[in-house]
Order: C-alpha cells, then structure tokens, then sequence
C-alpha cells in the first residue's frame, strides 16, 4: 500500500461549525439620480446622471436591495480570527470562479494555495511572519520559513460558491520543524472536505541550508504550539531508487512562467504541483481526481530553469495494471537544463474515479491498462 | 501614441467609500480544556486535550481573543453588494499571499481573475447566468457568454494585504455587445488603482459562431444596463499586419496546463495572458510594470494545443528603440501546432518604469536599446 491510512481524528475533527446569518452592518453609498435612456440598443435603460455627495445610510433600505441579497449570507467571509489564545486560526473562503477546473471544482492547487494563506495568515498574528521571510528575530539571523512537505487528504472538493470554513493550528515536528495543519470544512454541513498537513523548517537566505530554530522563536512558538498530532498521519514513505528510474510517463522542457514565481522571486511551492501533474497521462486526469498526495521539497527553482516531469503508475500488488478504482502514481519533478538533474519535488498520489456527476465509468478507464509501460512524452 | 487616454471619467469615480469597522455578529466556537504539556522540541505547550460539545457564544468573549483581532477590520470581504436596483454590483476583496508576485503586489492575472470573478457574479445576481455558460434563455438556444475584449489602465497596483473596493456595472456596446465595468479601489483612502472594461458576447455552443442576443435577454439586461460609458476608452486601434510580422521576441513550444482549463474544458481567458507575457524580454519584465492593456480574443484553444507568444517592442516615433520611461509591445499569442497558425490573442501593453522601492534607474534599462530588433527565443 503507497497511501497511509489517514483517519487520524484531531479534537477539531467533530466540531460543529457556527452559522452566521447575521448581516454586516452600516453600509454607506452614494445615491445616485435615475431616469430613463435609450441604449445603442434602441431599449431604454436606467441611468445614474449625476453623483449626488451626500452620503445615504443604506441601513434605511433605499439604496441596497435588501430582497436581491444572497439568502443566508455569511457576514464574515475572508476574515480571520483567533481561538485558544491564538492557538487556532479560522476562516472562511467562498470558492471563486477562477478557482475551479473543468469539474467545476476547487483544483488542488487552489486548495494549496488557501492552505498557504491561512498558514501565514496565522504566523503573521502571531509574530512568525513579519515580512515575507519570518519573523523579526528571524531576519536577524538571515532565516527564512520554507515549506519541506505537505500531506493531503481530499474527502470531497468543494465547488464554486461554496463557502468553506478553514481551520489551522501548529504542531511541533521534531526538533525543528513546524507542522502547519488544516481542515478544510464545508459550511454549512459541518462535513470535513479536507486534511491538510505541511512541515515548515528554516533556511539561511545566504547559504541556503537549513539551519536549526533561534530560541526567541522557539520561546514565541512555545505559546501558541498544540498538542494534537498533525491532522494527516506522517507518510513514513520514502522514494526507492527504483520508483526513480520509471519514466513511463515524461513530459519535458517544462518552463516556469512569470506567473509562477512568488515573493522570494523563486517558483512559488504551490506551482510545482501543477507541473507534477504534467506527466500525469490525460486518462487519469480526465476520469479520476486526487484523494491523496504526499509532497516532498528538495530544490529552489527559478523562471529559468527547464524541468521535466516524471510519473510512474504503480499497482498494489507490484503488477504494473492499476485498481480501475484506485490509482497510486509516484511523480518527480526534476531540473532538466541546469540544476545537475536533480529531484526538485517527489510526490506520491493516490487518485479515485470521479462519480460526482455520473459520466464516469469503469470501462471508459479500461485503457489505463495500455498506457502502463509505455513511454510517452506529451501525455 | 499606442496607448488611447484613459481619463474618461465615470459618475462612480468621485464616490468616497463607506468604512465597515463593525465586527461581524455571534460567532459560536468549541471549547477545549487547555493544560501544559512537553513538547518534541523539550518544551511546554497548551494542548486541547478534550472536545467540550457544549457550545460557547463568542460574543462573551471567552474563547475569542477579541484583542488579537485585525484592527479596523473589514466585517464584509466577499459579500457581494447590489445598488441602484441591481445596476451596481459592489464586493470588497484582500489580496491574497499567492495572488502577489515577486514584486509583493497584485498580478495582472490577479486582476483579471477578481474582474471575471465579480462580473460573473453580478451576472448571477441578476439572472444573467445560471449555469457555467448564460442566463436560462440562453440555453434554450444553446449560447454562452464569451469575452472578446478587456481593456485595463492600473494606476497603482494593491499589495499583499490590501483591501480593495470592487465596483461593477454594464453597459450596452453595439447592437450584440456587453460591456462589463470595473473599478479597483483602496479600501482606506478611496483611491482608485485599477480601471477596466471589457466586452463580453454570445457564441452558440454548438456552431462556435457570434450569435445576437435573444429578446429575453435583451429585455432583462434593459433593466440593469447604465448610461455611463465604459470606465476605459475604446481603444480604436487594429493590429496591422506590419506588426504582425515583426517577431522580435519569441517564445516557442508553450504549452496549456491542466490548471490553465476553466469550467468549459478550454485554457481560461485569463490565462491567455501570462502565456502572452512569455516573450516579453526579461528586462522589461523585471524594471516595467504594465500602465495599461488592451487585449482582443480571437480563437479558443485547448489542453492539446501547442502555441508560440511573440512580443514586438515599439517605439513612439517609429524608431525601434524604446523611450526608458515608458516602453509601448504589441503581443500575439498563436497557435504553434494546430489551429492553421492563427492567433488566438493580440495584445497591445504600455509599461512604465517601476518605481515603489526606489531600486530601478533609467540606467538600468539601457540595455533594452539593445534587445531591440534582436531575435530571442528564450528572453
């Protein structure tokens, strides 16, 4: 078995969530005359003439159309708070159209980058963050938080309009690492859609190399560190050598765009993902989604490098004919130009047939079984 | 000139905006019993060790740090807003982490995704969309909304953490055009960052070709469409072939991602974008940012699709070499493989010299004289 069983509760886990219904408050605008027009479509039409500068207090209904509100609305969408003395941090999220891919559901990378959010949102409260690097006694050292794994569990992606709640709380992972955690919960039902683990250590931003945490970190993180377990159990797994030397699926002269790079002018952690998944053959991208994936980061790059990327399918049983239910690939992200060749990222994915909307079916994945063992560069 | 003078005033432009400072209302929380206990890393930590089932009203302050909140916190992001009976649609957004690159200020993908974002959701607001494609009427007859054009003037681009006012409306453009409009504002100060308008059709879902809008959904826009004309100019201009063949930048090979498709199964319009900034010379990229843009969209394109991004740099008086304070590109984006070689996007972008950390000089760009009339197929 590739995939650890994540069924590890966390005292989070049974948690209800709260709904707000409630409406936000006062709400200024300034009113506007109307009268009627004719557009270039020959209609007449409503149009604003004149700005009038005295301020309407909308609370009094004449301006907001109350009745054209979104029913249930929720008041404190995108607005962080702290529990446990700072101990958690929740938010909620609305799922964006652009967020979504062609399912019409929230893409990994989307669910990634909302876990890189809050994690730094939370680090920024509570004095781990105060630049883009880390915190103040961090830059004092030349130290910088980056993130080594990630471990995700997706139970079920949420879908565009969907307002999910997201809790995080940090764990201490050996003697220096940070293990951000989340979850990822649907708001209104309360169902948990998403696990989510990361390990964060520190890195000299001169040398490069990891290096151990400062005690006036250590003594900040102290007050704020939970003693759950990260919410994903640790994948003890590691890449063989073997796994390595599979290249049934390649996809080469991968080149990072503009778009990918981050803060630290470096190829943000989120887009090595979406890169991974380059090799992934279009039959499982199109019939199956990720249930899990374990990420591990090794290297930097930069808009100049030139990657390839490698996935191998691997069976249960050593056979190289994947479970039409499950598929469990291994991925590598490596420097093709530059960089000596080396593994960038190493992953492990484990994927389920999509049933949400019914088109799916076994037979349609029966030519899995033919695009094992074969070599092919452009998927 | 290239760049047309967006100063067309809007009857929006002068309106000072409304402060929410208020906190959201009752926010239900779980308590957990803390105590202390050692951690891996040899030192104590709270822990929730139990999960209390009782529900606490955060109100009582009890299990919410009330001092720890965000100061003046916004209590509405992402809480769309409609005024003038649905004519104005208005919503408040923070820039995220990941939505900010190595300059720590917003992308123009960035942009581009919040505007699409917030167009589609006022056209929801409104019955204009009820699926992924258009309004009910609009399936009856097989159509969806396309956008063949977006023009953007950033005056001042938001930063990491910043909160940022969203104002939208539509205008009637032509006999079968929408046009969609949009102001970026600072939340605290009212100034407005970013103007954009861009001109949204209907293809029939079937035949790919323009179609006129059917009655009904004449009928129901007429109820919210504003006499104001578009918060951007109509650039009159056309590409001409002359520039079409100039090919100084060139970047071959790019290929769509899986994290490019949208909801339609083709590469988002938005994505069209960072694949046309891909032959932009480093130079520019690095010492410019983008004033002003005006993109018109040709073609669709796909996951299989294989295109090439060219960029020609023009100069105001005909000489090729650039004025160092502003640089004026023409950009194609074209189908390398497939497609019969036609162009899916012309673009045309002014770049002003970047001047927010005081770390670029006019020298420093001395070399662009010389990247002119240079081919380069990796820049």
């Amino acid at each position: 078995m590739l995939t650890t069983a994540y069924s590890n509760p966390s005292p989070f886990h049974g948690m209800p969530l709260g709904r707000h219904g409630d409406k936000a408050g006062i709400m200024h605008v300034y009113g506007m005359i109307k009268k009627k027009h004719v557009s270039s479509w020959g209609l007449q039409f409503k149009a604003p003439t004149k700005v009038n500068a005295t301020k309407v207090d909308a609370t009094d209904g004449k301006m907001v159309d109350q009745e054209q509100e979104v029913p249930n609305m929720v008041s404190d969408i995108g607005l962080g708070r702290m529990f446990q003395d700072g101990s958690i941090f929740r938010e909620k999220i609305c799922i964006r159209v652009y967020e979504v891919g062609p399912d019409q559901t929230a893409s990994v990378e989307t669910l990634m980058n909302h876990f890189l959010e809050i994690a730094i949102s939370h680090m920024k409260r509570i004095g781990l963050m105060h630049d883009r690097f880390g915190s103040e006694e961090m830059s004092k050292e030349n130290l910088m938080w980056v993130v080594a794994k990630i471990q995700m569990v997706v139970d079920h992606y949420p879908t565009w309009g969907d307002i999910v709640q997201l809790d995080t709380w940090k764990y201490a992972c050996g003697k220096n690492g940070l293990s951000c955690n989340l979850t990822f919960s649907d708001y209104k039902t309360g169902e948990i859609l998403v696990r989510a683990s990361s390990i964060w250590v520190m890195m000299n931003k001169k040398t490069r190399k990891l290096s151990q945490f400062p005690n006036e970190v250590r003594a900040k993180l102290e007050q704020y560190i939970v003693d759950t377990p990260p919410i994903v159990e640790q994948d003890p797994r590691t890449w063989s050598k073997q796994e390595e030397n599979i290249d049934e699926h390649i996809c080469k002269g991968l080149m990072p765009r503009w778009n990918d790079l981050d803060m630290n002018h470096h190829v943000n952690h989120v887009k090595y993902v979406g890169l991974a998944l380059e090799s992934v053959p279009k039959t499982i991208m199109e019939n199956y989604e990720i249930h899990s994936m374990t990420l591990q980061y090794y290297r930097e790059c930069t808009k100049d490098s030139v990657l390839r990327s490698i996935t191998s399918i691997l069976a249960n049983d050593n056979v190289r004919v994947p479970n039409v239910d499950v598929v469990d690939c291994c991925h590598l992200l490596q420097f093709e130009i530059g960089g000596g060749g080396g593994s960038i990222m190493k992953g492990m994915t484990r994927w389920r047939l999509k049933h949400r909307k019914g088109q799916v079916s076994r037979a349609s994945v029966s030519s899995l079984t033919e695009v094992s063992n074969t070599k092919n560069s452009e998927n």
